[in-house]
């Protein structure tokens, strides 16, 4: 395939935007990836969403928002798997500009859900699940995540306050970002005393929802002397794998398949083992998703990932730096959004723009995206090394 | 970019399937495509749906149905551009293989709408539509096809009754079509009598919704020994453009550029002309969007396109035959569906399994997908000379 570089980023925060609309949003993250990497013009606009139909009444959004960025007449089409859709679109773009049909493309994640009443947001996240089997007898997104960590404090015997370091790893971590929802740090004793969502979630193992978009430009990477602005990020890594959607039909509910058949096949085409990894954004949409992802991508044995956690290895400065802008749990996760939110940091983290959180001397990030619980995984590695 | 063939097509019945669920009837085209190719394993499948959200309360529905085409494991996303998405997975599934990062794929568009009520329906059609600036004034999909009919008489001094060619065609090529929602001969006189639903469009110039489900298998068109079965299809032409998706702010609401925009890029890859097309699956959501297409396409001068069905250069036997296993008007337009309906029609064309209905001697055939009212297009060559 063709070689795929990524020349502008942009984002915006993540938050309650109530003063704008869905393609107002969209408008901001992409304008400024443009100016990012000084070009006006481009031939395809891939858009990760999930909910713009029941939260915003809105479909056909891709040419919804590429009229409103000024490129009428251009490619633009919707992608959605779910809370993955954000890395769908960017793997999409990256295969459009490897098969040498498109020369400029724009991958873009937008979600705007806080216009909804939460029970709404509620019902509109659960359609991620088997409507068949699991929501129609009432569960809810955050129950088959409790459902999971219950099993896993079980299994292997961990106490519930053991999980308190990925959750104050990711709040610490956004202090410094400006564009993350949460600013504030989290001690281990407000991640213990936090209320319980559904037993043994609490608040503080479950990310927020929000608003937000974030944007990429992708181009061949032979093209990238005429754009050249920023050190050259390229996609060394791009894979995709499903599971089942019902988490009852898994063979292993604790062991999240696709997360390690795609970050194999990620590792594999970059020519890598996952010992090379700089940093991990992963997907911390709860504690106990954190914890079987760092299993699954090899980076713990079984069973054993919050020993990372309670050892500070995943911190800044540790052997895998993750959630290294603020990860789900506090820069926010407004879903259809997320998966472009993790590219993008990446890319600071490989450009050297990372500002007081840089992982000193990266050469290969890597974004994990999860669609529904574990159903939907797209993984990515980006190197800065060509 | 690397050749793509197609190797395999499926389809149902467009109907009321209130036995089958959405992935059921996923499952049925998707498996008969597989049969048809003579293979039972895929690396990708990418899905065209736009209203299972708010119709079937299931979202992610890639892995929910690769799951149940016992595909656990592979690549599976949904692709949304409103009523262009069937074609918009076609084209994320030709330009992955063409990529060479995935060697099969599958390309399936699929819809479930008769289950919610009529008005819930129109509703969710509407989404297609701008919400700030069309839907809020309360305007449906049915009124701006409508504005723009009423225009187009007006502008070219047409009558309502010389559209009547279009809708007569497409229902007598449904007769011999057992995938057809309607299998009724229409005649002038029915025609003319049809009751109005938004003047000027009457019953008989709206297509109808229903159910349905149809799939294709890509691969390189370098390992079709492999996969050899039937004559060989390759995709000689891919290409999607947009509009504005508020009708009021196209420069000519009478002019679909979108539709010439990615009708000449395709005729540029395949090396033809509009005159080397030797059938045309277009988009009859309303016989105004058939004879817009028709013009934008270059079949029909601006304002002439009546003229093709009055003379009868539109039948199996014309200059330019269309909808020829009965078109969104007869064979039923399932929205996230149709664009997958009609490249399997446009194969069947090409194989020579076009039964009755066959175009003799067809080389090239043109499939075009219209999303909103012109504001996401897709067109589609495909070719038996290789």
């Amino acid at each position: 395939m063709r070689k795929v570089a990524v020349i502008g980023i942009g984002q915006t925060i993540v938050s309650e935007h109530w003063e704008k609309s869905l393609k107002e949003l969209a408008g901001d993250a992409i304008l400024n990836a443009l100016l990012d990497a000084h070009i006006n013009e481009f031939d395809s606009l891939f858009i990760g969403n999930m909910m713009s139909a029941p939260a915003n009444q809105q479909q056909n959004i891709g040419a919804y928002i590429a009229d409103w960025v000024g490129a009428r007449g251009s490619e633009s089409i919707r992608v959605e798997s779910a809370c993955s859709s954000g890395s769908a679109a960017f793997r999409a773009a990256v295969l459009a500009v490897a098969s040498n049909e498109v020369d400029i493309a724009v991958a873009a994640g937008i979600e705007k859900m806080t216009d909804s009443p939460s029970a709404e947001i509620t019902a509109n996240l659960a359609t991620a699940a088997d409507a068949d089997w699991e929501v129609s007898h009432g569960v809810s997104f955050v129950a088959l995540n409790a459902l999971l960590m219950q099993r896993y404090l079980h299994e292997y015997s961990w106490d519930h306050s053991n999980f308190a370091g990925f959750s104050i790893n990711a709040h610490k971590n956004a202090l410094n970002n400006p564009f993350a929802r949460f600013k504030s740090a989290l001690s281990e004793e407000q991640y213990v005393r936090s209320s319980v969502i559904c037993d043994p979630i609490t608040l503080m193992d479950a990310s927020p929802i929000g608003d937000g978009a974030a944007a990429v430009i992708l181009v061949p990477y032979n093209s990238i002397e005429t754009h050249r602005n920023h050190k050259i990020i390229s996609v060394a890594g791009s894979s995709a794998a499903s599971d089942t959607i019902a988490v009852h039909s898994r063979k292993d509910p604790l062991w999240l398949s696709a997360a390690e058949q795609s970050a194999k096949q990620s590792y594999n085409q970059a020519g890598i083992t996952e010992r090379d990894i700089d940093l991990f954004e992963y997907h911390d949409a709860f504690t106990i998703m954190a914890a079987l992802s760092l299993e699954a991508c090899g980076f713990a044995d079984r069973g054993k990932a919050p020993n990372l956690a309670l050892e500070g290895e995943l911190q800044l400065s540790g052997r895998i730096p993750v959630a290294t802008m603020g990860g789900l749990k506090a820069r926010g996760h407004p879903v259809g959004a997320t998966g472009m939110y993790q590219i993008v940091e990446v890319i600071q983290q490989l450009r050297g723009e990372a500002g007081e959180n840089q992982v000193k001397g990266a050469v290969f990030g890597m974004a994990q995206n999860i669609g529904g619980s574990g159903s939907n995984i797209i993984t990515h590695v980006l190197t800065n090394e060509n």
